[in-house]
């Protein structure tokens, strides 16, 4: 997931289903229906095992390491696995890898994931004690990955259309985020009727998420020497209306579909100051507005501009919310399999980009996300296949 | 002089006396006296006519450059000019000169500039443009020493006793200011009723000096993400707390000796935050506490202490203030002479160091000191002369 958080942590709540019921079809023989973009590193690919358990493949998925930048590698690996299952067709984007089924279902949920990690940090290989598999990546969210590719490969003949995407660099810049490339080459690989990504969410299903905005508001005043202070306008004693208002921001509580958002208005930066010997002439507050999912964007942005009108304001990034959509029949359908509750998200993911589109979409993977790209990040190997057991549920129900 | 300062301009009200009644003794045999202290640069001294126009001295000394740790040249001039003086004493200590007679006079008037500027900003050598005279050091403080060093060489019998110290590294840290070394080796030196130092007042009297304390005053709260902010405790919005008092502050205005010190507190810095997304757990704001000099330095710090007592203090810096002095004899005659009137200084001088040996000490010397570390350096040279007169009268009357 992009932005880290922390707290929160809530006990899962789906349905758990006896995981040595699921089917476990043959390897199948590799189909080369469709190629594009680059053909990753020379040799042979790292033989992946979909079929068996997933918490055993999201070890060998944390065993490939894969740091934003350099997926060549996991991403051979999942598009040469992908290509044994005849019951798909696959396709290579850069280091995206891309399958589907066409079975001509009334509905077509698409599975994502990203393939990326932050970077290892003394944690990879992955390391087993008990139930937890230690690891970069094991929340963030190969576990998620491997949940997908193993329903990929044990579900050839689902009750609804997947379409499933294992994308390249979702942890830096939104534009080289493999989903972008997508979007903007195969538009048509995205359209589904509801979108499940698996980034951790602990069980949970999480739907929708903030949006926010980041400002700066600069107050101005006039710079004199510390000695002669009565001559100067001390800028950082006028930044004092900006912090007072932040302090004094009644923040809302939303509730839509079910799912409550909780708004904030914080600074989150401050600097001001010439010299020791200086009344300062400019403080800048940096302030960071995440607002619930009913206000656009532009609506966001006239909250903090008409808060602080009389300071100077500048917009330095904006994001959308999503809002959770679960009134739609499959997101409401996807709900009812995993247990019956959705909760808001906090931080922002890609389900906003499917929201942006115009497709339901909700957060739906193992691990807490409050270990996502932590050192000690590790994940519950019983939750992955309680998890896969729950989503196969719905896929084939 | 140490600190920089802007603002308040004052006319000067010092009395004028006509230059070209000044005596012009003819030049002496250099004498040999002493000598200690590292001999500077090899070859011979620049030679300094120092019983001419003393604008014309201002500007000889403007282009031997002696920015601070490099003034062997000027040094070696100085002691040069000074050491063909029959009637006074040479000592060579550093880059420092001392100079001195000894009269048997009832009081003895020490007087001191510094050799050092600041660096040189495209302003060496001197350019005149009528009155006016432009180069690095015309304010700060070669006009000053120039003014000393005529009524060095064309006093050979005051009515006072005088030492002249011609000083290194003012610009710079406390420790590697001349005054420093002399104090520590030579303390008798420094031994006077009253010390003039020729620091810029642009004609007028300026009498002791502020103190000064430097601290910083930190928040603490507790680290949270920001779509989560109700779980933290944001230090920024705390350090509103701190910004209130400062800017409630009932700054004092003292009268001492007939010199009005105004105080100030101010916040001079202030910096947060951890990252865009994060709600910060500190916030420290740098405050910078000028206090007139009828409190201590213990004092001042006790005020910024007491003030901020719920808060982290740290005191980065103190310098003690100084108090005019006035009602001794030799500064209030010096006074009179000088038009009667006496004003606070409020940038941190030398004056300090004197005051706190127990010596009244004043800053008396041409040029505007708001023009002091500027590229656009200047002073009158009608000023030099007319200050140069004033001076004269008080050490000969």
């Amino acid at each position: 997931m992009r932005l880290f958080f922390t707290g929160l942590r809530i006990a899962s709540d789906g349905t758990v289903r006896d995981v040595s019921a699921a089917p476990a079809p043959s390897p199948a023989a590799p189909t080369s229906s469709e190629t594009s973009g680059s053909p990753g590193t020379p040799g042979s690919p790292i033989e992946l095992n979909l079929t068996g358990d997933p918490a055993d493949l999201t070890a060998a998925l944390v065993d490939i390491p894969s740091v934003s930048g350099s997926e060549a590698m996991i991403a051979d690996a999942v598009e040469s696995a992908l290509r044994r299952l005849p019951h798909l067709r696959v396709q290579r984007v850069g280091q995206s890898v891309l399958a589907r089924t066409d079975l001509g279902r009334p509905t077509r949920i698409l599975l994502a994931g990203h393939l990326d990690t932050v970077p290892i940090a003394d944690n990879v290989p992955s390391r087993r004690d008990g139930d937890v598999l230690h690891g970069c990546g094991t929340t963030d969210m190969k576990s998620g990955d491997a949940m997908l590719l193993h329903l990929a490969a044990t579900l050839p003949a689902p009750a609804r259309d997947l379409t499933f995407v294992f994308y390249e660099c979702e942890e830096v810049d939104y534009d080289r985020n493999g989903l972008t490339r997508i979007q903007a080459e195969h538009p048509e690989w995205l359209a589904a009727d509801l979108a499940v990504l698996g980034e951790p969410t602990n069980g949970n299903v999480e739907a929708g998420c903030q949006g926010t905005v980041s400002a700066t508001v600069t107050a101005h005043g006039r710079r004199a020497h510390s000695a002669r202070s009565w001559l100067g306008d001390n800028a950082i004693h006028r930044a004092r209306a900006v912090l007072d208002r932040l302090a004094a921001w009644d923040a809302r509580i939303v509730d839509i579909d079910g799912c409550e958002y909780h708004e904030g208005l914080n600074a989150v930066g401050i600097t001001g100051g010439v010299a020791g010997n200086v009344i300062p002439d400019e403080c800048t507050v940096r302030v960071n507005f995440r607002f619930a999912p009913d206000r656009s964007a532009e609506q966001a942005v006239g909250v903090v501009r008409d808060l602080f009108a009389d300071f100077e304001v500048s917009v330095l990034d904006v994001a959308a919310g999503a809002l959770p959509g679960l009134h739609a029949p499959a997101a409401a359908e996807f709900v009812a399999a995993a247990g019956g509750r959705a909760q808001a998200k906090y931080g922002w993911t890609d389900v906003a980009r499917f929201a942006a589109l115009g497709i339901p979409a909700v957060n739906y993977g193992p691990g807490d996300p409050s270990l996502a790209h932590t050192r000690e990040e590790h994940v519950r190997m019983s939750q992955i296949r309680e998890m896969t057991e729950v989503l196969r549920g719905f896929l084939t129900g």
